[in-house]
This record gives structure tokens, sequence and C-alpha cells, in this order.
């Protein structure tokens, strides 16, 4: 199997302007892909990082500058083995969480993402082709249906969780220790609960 | 074990004003209560529900007008059995979710709700007790971790997501097809891409 993590290497994580400048952006983008890769290590598998510029990682890079969903599709059609696509923003995910997903059957396994995204795709059959514009999980499936493919979703709180947006931070704080966790901490980043009960995290 | 759903009977939903009026959130909090409560019959075992005020269902109803706390602590010391409190609010609960829950091992099993909630604690040791206040699911292990109890966590979307905000009902309508999103799709709710990307939930 071919792991694959594809990587804004240019402007990642631009939701969450509003807490961290674009300087900080990419180091705690770049603190979640080597906690991935290194939670993909784990599982016994050797991620290739799929990144939209060139940067400097222990683990083999492979750049395309086109979309996330050409990008990923080009390396679907080369690859004559069971490829796995799993997001770089997955900051909570653990060995025996994608491990779930490596050993579920299926000639695509699938993990949505929250909003409709999906976060980890496992292609065993050679013609599943990704999109990842709108509500990929669905069409996805759609996907899959159409080709008569035997599809598998895997249901994890962990692999859901990609971080996106403020909010996803209360989560990182919440359930991981890894270094985004740590980075987050050492940037001031405390998770708050607010006068209406809901959670959320503020910086010192 | 003995299971237990609680069950605002009042005001349920509050947070889904904007796009439900009173009488609506109502009746979509008793379309998930309902389906919950046949979710956990699919396991095997028989819900109570336990209610802030009377109400009529097919299920043993025990009423107590306290906070969520109190009222589910008075259930755990009472019985002389393991229990399980499940959210009404599950509305992706299958099956198969909770089965991974009830066979889960430990003295104590929770279940993570996005924002620090804790969205099902199976108490098997008869000192456990709940405290739903702030980030519920750091002080539920802390708790247990004080007490030296065995905990699990189990690793589940479908279980992680109470459906709490309306973003919250854009997963149910991707990923349920039970009576809920039933609801929703009857009363005009879709899923939507805006223009950013981001899915939300229109309502026609």
């Amino acid at each position: 199997m071919y792991v694959v993590v594809p990587f804004d290497a240019r402007d990642p994580k631009t939701r969450l302007s509003a807490l961290l400048d674009s300087d900080e952006r990419q180091r705690f983008a770049r603190a979640m892909l080597e906690d991935l890769c290194r939670t993909v290590e784990q599982t016994g598998h050797e991620p290739t990082v799929l990144a939209t510029a060139d940067l400097d990682v222990e683990w083999p890079v492979r750049v395309d500058d086109r979309s996330l969903s050409a990008a990923v599709n080009a390396v679907l059609a080369e690859r004559d083995e069971p490829v796995a696509v799993v997001m770089a923003d997955l900051a909570l995910a653990t060995p025996d969480a994608l491990e779930r997903v490596f050993d579920a059957d299926g000639d695509v396994v699938l993990v949505p993402g929250r909003g409709g995204g999906t976060n980890v795709v496992l292609a065993r059959h050679p013609d599943f082709r990704v999109d990842y514009h709108g509500v990929s999980i669905r069409d996805h499936r759609e996907r899959a249906a159409a080709a008569d493919l035997a599809t598998t979703s895997v249901d994890s709180f962990r692999l859901s969780t990609d971080v996106d947006d403020p909010s996803d931070l209360t989560e990182v704080l919440l359930h991981s220790d890894g270094a985004p966790a740590t980075w987050l901490i050492d940037h001031g980043f405390a998770v708050e609960v607010q006068s209406d009960g809901m959670t959320t995290v503020r910086r010192d």
C-alpha cells in the first residue's frame, strides 16, 4: 500500500488567520504534517508527502502544484497498488485509528470529515478517482456506487476531525498530546468555557 | 446493563432557534429521542428515558427535573449494575457504534462529544459519578483517573456528533437516513455548498 499525505506548502490553514499569523500557520501546519507522517510510520507504512511546492522533510516528497484532486488522481492513475490518501491536518490521528482504515474491507474505504469532506480515502480499485470539491464524501460514495465498488466507511471521531478552523483547536487540546497540541500550548492556547457553556480556545 | 437516555422535555435544542421555532424544536428533539431509543433497542437493551418532565413515549420514563448531572447521578447511585448514559441527540448513532461502547472494556467507558462534552458514559464501577458542566470529557477522565478506575475512550464520529447547532444538521443530512434526517428533509432542509467551499444547511 502506498500512503500519500497531501500538504499545502504555500498558504496553509487560512481559516486560522484570526488566531495565527502567516508564519505561525506555516509552522503549525508543518507540525501537524510531521506528526501525521510519524503516525503513519507507526502503522508500518512509509508516507509520501504530496506537496504543492518543494519542502524539506524526512519523507519522500512529490511536488504537484495542480488542484488537490488533480494531484491525487495522478497518483491513483500511476500506482499499481492500493493507495491511501490521508490528509495532513488530522491532528487527532493515532496508529489505532489509521489501522482501522487500513484493515477495513472494501474496494474503497472512506473516512468522512466533519462538514462533508473526505479525510481518508483508501482506494484498492484501479479505476477509483477523487473529487475533493464540494461535498466530497457524498460524491465519493456516489462514484463508488456508480462503479459498483464495495465501499466501507470507518467511523472515527479522531479521523473525522481535520483542523481547519478555531473550534477544531479545542479538539486538538482536549484529545491529543502530540506535537500539534504541544505547539498550541507553547503558543499560549488553552481551552476555555464561555458564559453560555460552550467551549472555545483562548490565546494568552 | 441499564441504559438511560436523558431528555430535555421542556425547551430542547435552543441553539437551533435560528432555524426552528419552539414547536419544531420540540418535534425534532422528539424524533431524535425516539430514533435513538430504537437504536438502543436494536442492541438488545431497553432504554429508560430520563426526562425533565413527563412525556408519552413507548419506553419507561423516569422524571427528574433537577440538573442533568444530579438526575444522572441519582440513577448511578441507585442501580446495582452497569449503567450507560446515552444522550438523546445522537442522531448519527447506529447499533454498531453503540455496541462498540457497550462491548468496550473498562470500569468507565467514555465517548467524547465535539466541543468537550461527553456523549456516552458507561459506568461499571459503583462509585463513578458524572459532572456535565464545563469541559465534561476532561473532568470525567480526571475523576476516573483519581479514583484509579480503568477508563476506555471509544473513537466514533457518529457518537461524537450531538445535534446542538445548525452545523450539526449537515452531518445528520449527510450521514443518516433515520427519522431525524427524514424530519429535516420533510421540513425543507438540504445541504448546500457556500461560495467559500464550506457546507451549510439551507431551508427552502
